[in-house]
This record gives structure tokens, sequence and C-alpha cells, in this order.
């Protein structure tokens, strides 16, 4: 059993995956007549290939058992995905690089006001929250092909992670 | 001086202008092992026009004076537009379908848990809000050519909102 320590969600630390979608750190203009602030370009959605189209979607999330043994990592060939709380709920954030290396997972803590957007193949777990009808805004694609490859881990060897 | 009376935001009265992204009346389907509910398809991003791309950003926008009068009518020529209350705050809709035409105004009252997606072209007021610092998330477009038009309204015959 491996323990992987999570880590706070900074855009650097999360490049390697894709974008982090905050206000931190980000130029704004103003807009409506001075009532609103605009911070824009937060996120690459990128969902066109093979005929692909922007799919909005509410995913409303539980809990798995604590302590969050991981259990699949998947990605989407063909888009990006993004992930926005609906509730300024912080949650848990698993990504690797392989997931048959041990040593490429990261596990990062989101911040209520932190949303992401998995790029293109990045390899990411199916959501891990902490409360549960935790509700999220996505943005990913639709449309024809094969957008989901699944890599089951080995329970024996299970990675833990400590939030 | 006109008033304009809010009605509650239902997906039908909203048709003519647009989306309402909600869960409510929509189907869902399991996803993530069982651990998440997943609500599908909820709005029409629609942004490649004239080489358009899709935009993310956040906008956080304050209150107008009370009782508020709409100050100017826009749209977007290339391009849909979705806003989500990132607080699940309640807030306003102005929309008309001619905004020299008075009597084809209509405000509605979105509840914090709906968010709505502006049709291309469709004639809409800046964010109507109630509370200070709230925050949008916005998906639209960003590209080459002109996407916006504005309609100003003049302040003898103000439009006046109950909301």
């Amino acid at each position: 059993m491996i323990e992987l320590a999570a880590e706070p969600l900074t855009k650097a630390a999360f490049a390697p995956f894709g974008d982090v979608i905050e206000m931190e750190g980000r130029a704004s203009f103003p807009i409506n007549q001075g009532f609103a602030e605009r911070f824009n370009d937060l996120a690459i959605v990128d969902v066109s290939d093979d005929g692909g189209t922007t799919n909005v979607s509410i995913i409303v999330a539980n809990p798995r058992p604590m302590p969050i043994a991981l259990q699949v990592m998947e990605r989407h060939p063909l888009g990006s995905q993004f992930f926005v709380s609906l509730q300024e709920r912080d949650w848990l954030i698993a990504v690797c690089t392989d997931p048959k290396d041990v040593t490429s997972y990261r596990i990062f803590r989101a911040i209520g006001r932190q949303g992401i957007n998995y790029h293109k193949g990045a390899w990411h777990h199916p959501l891990l929250v902490f409360d549960r009808d935790s509700r999220f805004l996505v943005v990913d694609r639709k449309g024809p092909g094969k957008n989901l490859e699944e890599n089951w881990l080995d329970g024996d060897k299970s990675l833990r992670i400590t939030p």
C-alpha cells in the first residue's frame, strides 16, 4: 500500500496535466459599465477532434470510502474536460503521466474557487470529493469516436491518498 | 417610466432566448463507478463562426442601484454566451426580441442553481445581481470579427425592474 500526499493546486504544478480555472494571479478588465470585472481565457477547450462538439453538463459527486484508494485512472484522447465546483467546495485531484508508474502520480487539493481543465489525453482519476452531493459544472466533448481509456489499478498495490 | 415584473425562469419561457442550465427535469445517468450522476448536454455552445473559439472566463458582478433601471441591451451575433453562478445566488435576467419595442421585454428571476446560455444574437442586458462580488463562470466566444452590438436605452423612458 502506497500513501500519496496531496499538495496545493497551483498553475505551475498542474501545467503538465491541464489548466487551473481561477481568478488568482490573472489579469482582469472592467465590463458592464463598470459593474463587473472580467477574467478572460482561463482554460483551453479543445473538443473538435473527429467531429466533436462541446458538451455542457452538471455532475453530482459523492465521496468514496476513507481512506481514499485510487480505483481507476482514465483519459480522454479526443478532448479536454473541465470541472468547476458550483458550491465553492474543496476537492481532490489525482493525475499521473503513466498509470503503471507509481512515481508519476500527483495528488492536488483544490480550494473551492479553483476549477481545473484536463488537457486532451491527461490521465486522471474520477472525481474525488469530501462531501455528499458535490455539484460541478463540466465542459467536455461529445461526438463520434472512442474518447475514453481506462487503466484499472491493482488492489494489492492500492494507492491511498492523504488529503 | 415602465415597470417590468420578473417571472420565474423556466426552460419553456426562456426558449426564445437560450438554454437554462440546470438539473431540474433532466435525465441523468450514473458514472464514476456509481459515485456520481451526470446530467448531460445542458446547453448549446455555438462559438465557431468566423474562426471563433471557446473563451472560459470568470466574471465578478456587482449590483446596480435600486430600483434597477435597464441601461443598455446587447447581443453577440457571432456566438452563444453562458453564465452559471459559482455561489448559488439568485440573479436577474433581462432579455427582449427588439430593444426598441417595450412589449418585447421579459425579466426572469433565476435561482442560484440555474444558469443560462444566450443563443447567438439574443438581446440581453448585462448582468443584474443582488449581491456584491457575485461570481459567474462564463463560456462564450473569442476570435476575429465584431461580436458586440449595443442598443442604449432612453433614460426618459427607462425600464425599471420589479424583482
